[in-house]
């Protein structure tokens, strides 16, 4: 059982703690905060053990003053792990790495709101299992990254890609955010086309150099990233064979709007009526009417649980780094068993 | 074991089901649907024997033609239940007990979407269970008024009411519903003060008869209503001896904005955290800070998952209707505890 | 001065009848409405001539009840009529041109709810203004398509098209709409992919058949369509000789981010703040950043302001199909002096 | 024609400058903005002498290199000003108040953001224009409580008010902030029962002290706040009577819902349709059929156009302090007439 922290018990931390602790061969070391909130409290009735995420006397004493049950700061336990999941917000991965991982020598994972270069390497299941094998400090790219890599992946099983213009129609902020907006505008987000979503996907695979632009806005929505892909080939491919690459792909899920799927909502009512914990999602949920393919270009629409698509995927990152087991498919295998997903 | 058929399996239905097969008493006979998609889908699987809700040829084999399974129609099955639970939208429960349940002879529960007078009594666990004892045709009443009968419950366990006066901020559609809005609108609903809410209090409530005032608005968000009450009670009372009540009072619980409960986001993303299913919140919540008590008058604010809510309710007034329990309280415990709510 | 009869005074009606009378060759002959509501009220105040718009006695006694000065129905107007814009909603305006234009042998323009196929040719006044001359029913093409069509022409005027691919992102509902939704969620419309948007250009320009593909979704918000485009080119060309282009076609104005243009919203305030009757903006927001070309291929992002930017098209129409001016630029010009945009 | 320097030219700066520019008895000295966005660049193209809010080099420097023409900063033109009208971001005007106005002897009118004892007095035309007469620091109160006190002022024209509880339903953001939220939760702002918009209104209207009772929640909309109002008064008067005060009052406009005044939405379509400049609403909008009065209590509900229901005020204000009119209703009446409103 390998010791896994978690530096920063948010929306990714808490999902990526309760992961871990359903996989056989690892191990929550524990979990960090920066405040004595309710995800704190909940954190120790849990069952983790809390660390102050902030090595500071202060800091420390606002958890006891609210009666939550502390073990100490973050660098009391920090060297007893043999990997940290940093899911700290974005930019501050890049800052413990530099402050606490490397000087304390522990294997670190950062999350998609680090920079490709920050990192040795940047983690998907199926594109660089392999590559991040055994490596000390690599970066679990964003959701959206993740869910583009995935049906790169399930396309270029069958065909081989020439080039794939994609259009991102981003949540504009997690639902329990109840500060940030917009609430009423579109936002060109960046405002240059092509984005830097394009890069991020190359990080990840970089054969795809200069074959990915990508385009974004940010809406009022809080459920679910999506995406429109239209993806040039360089052969005829039937739809079917399309569909079925699909199906093949791990962590991929076909909708039919024809069955009541006709949004976001009604995806995420899916997910709660079949009892996922948190309503959580991993799976890429694509829109089966959507796959189409005409003259050597394939279209389809897919959408992306922004808060748990990545959870997968840093367990499978865990595992390479650790060099738990050697075969991707294998670690997709038992995370997917562990978690209950596709 | 009691036989409840659920009819309409929508987002009260499906809760009132799974509510259901949870009790020691009473078991699921099945449920119904309209129209053959992923909610159908969902209740075969779940183990639900599915019945088309409509008595009609062409409804029915929609149904088969989607390769889900059904067991025939509401009336191949309805005299074989102990009571139904209806779950059909506004104004369908009414049509149903008339062309069905009545001619049926079997006992009905309608929800809040029907009229007080359109049954025999109207229920609220705390406030009427032992009025609607043995009664055939009973309205659970609405999420809003629920909420507020409990409230007013754990008040008046305390201290004489003599004017509640309330404002209503209603959730516009429920999460699933990607149709009705507004999408940037406040709106009276209705533009008449006083509103219909007060007098369907006292459809539970008859001593409260010209004491409950009420107004209500609807926002553009699906998460939860809430309320602010302000009520002139006769006596001094402590605040802590009113939180006291409130704590006391089943299916009441405090969250505090102090602990990171700033919005009905963040009491969603709680539900979310314990592993809530669908993240249901039968539970009100108040917030304990709003809770203050000035010169006679109480004022509070507090939160109604208006998916969840009345489904307890439902269960115990299946409890109540069909005699399986003559104590309230009894009733209410098993309840609570098969659901793991407190 | 022709004489315009506006059948149905709504978001649009009401917009093409101001810019009629704006306008010096064309004055406007009534207007209609359904029911006496607000908008009815204006209208008479505004000094248009009311008028039932359903030949029908109930109906227009409402409006006498409501005293509303309303002079009768659309039948006792109709033959006045030099055309008809019919503003109706969707599918209202085909019944309109069947049952009413049709038999009393006038005019008429439909807007963009018909389809492409239900008149004689579909309007657009940089790319069919001569096709449409002297013609008796056209269509007049919706919001998107018009905004689709304005930019491809600049695009079109300095280098070959090959393939545009565009991505819609529309607004849910109008600003005055507080019914319909989604308030959170994002819809594929439709979820197959290519969308019905392509083929509604080719309507306007047959040469782009089979060079055009869209894909669209639903957001909520109420202010602004957004786009981006993806244009393959058979040629380089400069961003600036793309930038030259933009500027000089008619109605298409250039917004930059770094001037505070982050989003819909901010160009909607500057709609407000220059003094637009109701922040109209009937020109074709270009993000000045986001034009960018790549190895044969133009990238840009592109708002459309959904209640206005059909106006001066349809004033546009009316010329054109009364032949009352035979110059497209011409035409165009006199519009956009009298409605004061670019 | 006195000399009026605004300072902050945002949402209602802009607005306090065009409203200036429409009286006969005073003029705008300038206008100042912290960065050269699109709004200093049309305050210029207006005709607004344009100046740099923050007296440093490098400011300045950022607008020329902008190409916007500057006059200087604050402290080039502050000593010409017979008053200030600050319209900075919340808690800047205090600030500004006390490192600029007073050091250089300038009188200063702060806005809501502010707080109510920051100043001498605080204004509303209707109650403390007296009061403010020839003062030096006065804070136009927010537009909440601006729409509160007229509302009261109505009444109280014709009874004596006992108790006031008001419930305040706020839009989230501006229509033109695309940055903050929420998205998608309802936020009770503040959790403490009684709100501070109590003792707000008391700071004009010092009698009702202990009179008025508010709480207010936060809601995803940007278009206008809207308040539930429950008033108890020592006497029974009839709901005509009540009526003919509110439309009496100045600054009050009854909207029906019958007439399709069925939302926030569609009043802010009727300030539309009227041609009102940037759709503003400076009258507070009051519900014709929310207005009831049942046992000498009145209920009715409002909607308060955030953006615009102040600026009249800040006209008035500037008046008062410098003593250019002293019957407040003259100076109503002179702003009215001026602005186009009732
Ligand atoms: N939420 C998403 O949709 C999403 C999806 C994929 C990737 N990510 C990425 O995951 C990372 C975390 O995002 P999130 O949404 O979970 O954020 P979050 O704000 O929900 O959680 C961040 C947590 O980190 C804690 N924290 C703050 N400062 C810290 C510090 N100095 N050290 C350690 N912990 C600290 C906070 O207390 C909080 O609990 C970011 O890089 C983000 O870009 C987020
Ligand atoms: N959703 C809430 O927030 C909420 C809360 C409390 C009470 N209620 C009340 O519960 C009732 C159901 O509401 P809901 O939100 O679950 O609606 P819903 O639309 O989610 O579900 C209604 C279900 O009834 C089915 N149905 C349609 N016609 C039917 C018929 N003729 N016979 C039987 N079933 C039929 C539909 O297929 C659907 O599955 C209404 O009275 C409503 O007012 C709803
Ligand atoms: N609103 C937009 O964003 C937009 C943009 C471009 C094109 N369009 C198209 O313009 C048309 C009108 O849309 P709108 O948004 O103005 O709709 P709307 O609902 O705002 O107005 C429609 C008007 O038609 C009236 N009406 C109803 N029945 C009628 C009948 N039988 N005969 C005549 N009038 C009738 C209604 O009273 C209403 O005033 C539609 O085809 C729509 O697709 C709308
Ligand atoms: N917007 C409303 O709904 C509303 C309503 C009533 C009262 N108010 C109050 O009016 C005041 C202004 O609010 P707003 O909504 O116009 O804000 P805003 O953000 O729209 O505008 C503020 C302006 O002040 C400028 N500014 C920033 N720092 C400054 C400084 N140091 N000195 C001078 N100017 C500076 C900014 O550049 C901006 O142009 C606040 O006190 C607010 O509470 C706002």
């Amino acid at each position: 059982m390998v010791k896994v922290l978690i530096n920063g018990y948010g929306s990714i931390g808490k999902r990526v703690a309760d992961a871990v602790s359903k996989q056989k061969d690892m191990e929550v070391l524990g979990v960090t905060k920066t405040k004595p909130d309710f995800e704190a409290r909940l954190a120790v009735e849990k069952g983790y053990k809390l660390y102050c995420a902030i090595p500071d006397k202060e800091r420390l004493k606002a958890f006891e003053d609210a009666g939550i049950d502390v073990e100490g700061t973050i660098l009391d336990v920090i060297e007893e792990a043999d990997i940290v999941v940093d899911a700290a917000p974005k930019k501050i991965g890049k800052q413990n790495l530099e402050s606490i991982y490397k000087p304390h020598k522990v294997k670190a994972i950062l999350q998609g709101g680090e920079k490709a270069n920050d990192v040795e390497d940047n983690f998907n299941a199926l594109w660089s299992y392999e590559r991040c094998f055994g490596k000390d400090y690599v970066r679990v790219v964003s959701c959206n990254t993740t869910g583009l890599c995935r049906i790169l992946y399930a396309i270029n099983s069958v065909v081989e890609i020439n080039k794939a213009r994609i259009v991102l129609v981003r949540r504009a902020v997690d639902p329990n955010d109840d500060k940030n907006g917009p609430v009423n505008a579109i936002k060109p987000n960046p405002v240059v086309v092509p984005s830097h979503h394009g890069p991020d996907v190359v990080s990840v695979i970089p054969e795809f150099e200069g074959k990915i632009i990508t385009s974004a806005v940010i809406v009022p929505t809080t459920l679910m990233h999506m995406h429109t892909l239209m993806v040039e080939v360089n052969n005829n491919i039937s739809r079917e064979k399309l569909l079925e690459a699909i199906k093949e792909t791990p962590r991929i899920k076909l909708f039919k709007a024809e069955e009541g799927f006709e949004s976001t909502a009604k995806i995420i009512e899916y997910a709660r009526d079949i009892g996922r914990l948190r309503y959580d999602l991993p799976e890429l949920a694509v829109w089966e009417e959507s796959v189409n393919v005409l003259e050597n270009e394939i279209f389809l629409m897919q959408a992306v649980h922004q808060e748990s698509i990545v959870i997968p995927e840093n367990i499978d990152c865990i595992r390479a780094m650790l060099e738990l087991e050697s075969d991707k498919f294998k670690s997709i295998d038992k995370t997917n068993k562990a978690l209950g997903i596709e």
